[in-house]
């Protein structure tokens, strides 16, 4: 869906702030959500909760047809918005091997969401490339949702990431959140930042020195007002943050392989790490992880990551039923 | 489905005529259609047509399964037939990774075939080979379509191709359709040109020396009394025709690159060719296009490309409808 | 779903014995069927026949959702799962590339477990390595169902087998079951052999020297007092058997080429063959064929492979909705 002028010819930029009731709008950026937006599709995902919980799905989107479209893989993303779209009573296309179909052909972006939008009522997208939801947004006439455009945004994963904030604590204002592990190249965690400047909250960012919170956001979220905190080591915060958000430090980030192993184990939560940590706080993770949240506190109460994966169904079911006016 | 002699063994052989209803016949090839099918089908993607602008979706295969077997890749076709299924209320097995599975392990045709029909209701198949589908439909007790048989035929692209002329423009008998690009290795233009022979309509075929329209189908064309003309050059034409059907020079079907090269700017539509085309016609392609169709044009109210790929979804809607007697 | 003490520690071991009722079990071994379950299922399996048979669908997993979670490809089972679940109004998380996503990021099977399961509400799981399932339902909260792990088990084939022999000659006690070709790396055979010691049969392998059934399998037949008897020659049991199991000799198993090609025609069933079969018996496979049957025979109404496979489906039908409480 795009603004287009009355002379027919699309107006390109960034994307509109939402409106109030979201229907027939693009979710392309987290910069689009106001609080009080915030504050609605939350609502909107409590009530899907409350659905599934109590008879597993509605007929909401009975006869609506989502297209999935992935020219890369993430059985994540792309598996929650299957089971949103189903639990909703709609229907998917999935179309995850993009990149072995007409794509290879080498059809532009545009032509193949022109194409795709013509069967079905909402696109969601995940593209290599920065940007390219966008542009998609641009030429499409329907809904288009970004699942993640390259090193650019990933507007659901933050929504649910910020939601499940919410739910687990209650609230939102008045707490601290400490961001662990590689902020500089973690799309989830500058997503949330942003987020998180909506509201009266501490931060503390928690990084080895090259992977620390790039300059934009950092300087984001001072321009916000809110209190900001640089640290090396986890323990330094551990006993006082409500919200511990996990990352994983990424070999393939580092080109020197000595170098990833000197830090790979520094941002590690282990069982005794927890034993620091507040009664009532929360440590989450966007998966997949691979060593950096011991297995043993899986069963800890405080551990959120697996709740924040079902959260991340009931926020895609509030965005595919409000962009489609069902909300 | 085949023709089962009362001794049980099947008769193999070209793809027998319609029956009016279609109920239990394979879709294989154009030649099966006579002008009464034709007539009839594009009246229920008519009335398809009506119902998703109207409601979205209908039940008329609720309960139905649909196997859409692709042996090889093709976006735009699968998402049409699964779309269609699914806003005809029914359930869609997708099977595009054949060839990483029991194919490989070197089963035939026919048992995947009879298999997979033991699950499904209907089946669509796309393979590589020229009369997989004809093989296909004389084993299966089930409906096969034919999504397409390597250099062989694509009936429901023909169809639609057809059915958009007809919506577009009203009509069929008393237009000038022209054919530009690749009409030797075009496996669309074939069938189109040999379903229009059954109106009376006026064909140019603009291509090429090397990529001229093939003998058998000009023969054909020739043989039914239709007025036919060939030339090189699309501005002979072009301030003529009410369909200009623009199909891809592939790059791939020229051993040397100096040939592709020195032809395949000569075929590209720009807006500067269409300030010269009638103000009622249309322009077509099955898509993808990769440059020999200006983007500048795609605004043009007579540019039908998109416009066709949505019709796709009618006519598959209405095959399968029909083949599963609920049209 | 496992057991879990009330200290929250997970129980790892065998899978348990089923209770009458399915409701919220596991299904990973065939060992967890006793006579009395077996009876329960395949009149489910029954019902889920007539259904399909009389109306093609119900509704009874309406709203539910079956993530369909495949590390290796399989079509024939995938496709099969995926049937059942729309034959009974259910919805289906497709995830058949997991080897490209996630996974290879290095994500651990219990967490990509997890996390699909806080999107649906049963697990069908198909994986290369022995014990997978058995994790996977260790750390799953929802029913997982094994739809083959390795060279370990793949219970609903073993089940749809055995409800084959049950359905085309109306019991199991009394008969004559003749296993044939590859029974020492044949993971069907080795749990049909198992599951049929619960019944009064009598049992024949039929298999070169090197691919004879394995000691244990052996064992435990013998175990059960069931009638046994080894030989390398077809001929010698046909005219006897009730049931003759035929599996295929793969080429991938023999390191020596040679010695493949001296065997690979001694266990060839053809139309010769079958004249000196008894009236009243069933040709099964568990399909892909490789020259194994002929396709002379395919239409002997004796030949059951194909209802076998449609079988499938019933019994796919019967779990799902067993497992979750509603069969």
């Amino acid at each position: 869906m795009t603004n287009t002028a009355s002379n027919g010819i699309k107006t390109v930029g960034l994307a509109p702030k939402m409106d109030s009731g979201f229907y027939g709008q693009d979710i392309i950026s987290v910069r689009q959500f106001s609080r009080e937006n915030l504050t609605y599709i939350f609502g909107v995902a409590d009530e899907m909760r409350a659905v599934v919980k109590r008879v597993g799905s509605t007929d909401l989107l009975k006869g609506h047809v989502l297209a999935c479209v992935f020219y890369e893989p993430s059985t994540r993303t792309s598996s929650s918005f299957v089971a949103a779209m189903s639990r909703l009573g709609g229907s998917v296309i999935p179309i995850n091997e993009v990149t072995y179909s007409s794509v290879t052909k080498g059809e532009s972006l545009p032509d193949t969401i022109r194409t795709l939008e013509s069967y079905a009522d909402v696109l969601v997208l995940r593209h290599p490339e920065v940007g390219a939801s966008t542009v998609a947004a641009e030429y499409a006439r329907k809904p288009v949702i970004n699942a993640g455009d390259g090193v650019g945004e990933h507007p659901t994963q933050a929504l649910l990431d910020l939601y499940t904030i919410q739910s687990e604590l209650g609230q939102i204002d008045g707490l601290h959140v400490a961001m662990v592990g590689d902020l500089r190249y973690g799309r989830t965690v500058h997503s949330l930042a942003r987020l998180l400047t909506q509201y009266d909250v501490q931060m503390t960012f928690v990084s080895p020195e090259i992977l620390r919170m790039p300059l934009d956001v950092m300087n984001e979220v001072k321009a916000s007002g809110r209190s900001v905190h640089e640290t090396y080591d986890v323990h330094e915060v551990i006993g006082d943050v409500d919200v511990l958000y996990v990352t994983r430090v990424q070999r393939e980030r580092f080109a020197d392989q000595a170098q990833y192993d000197s830090v790979k184990d520094y941002y590690v939560i282990t069982a005794e790490l927890m034993q620091t940590a507040k009664e009532r706080m929360i440590v989450m993770h966007p998966l997949p992880r691979v060593g950096e949240i011991s297995y043993l506190i899986d069963d800890d109460p405080r551990a959120a990551y697996f709740r924040q994966m079902e959260n991340g169904m009931y926020i895609r079911m509030a965005l595919l039923a409000a962009v489609l006016g069902k909300a």
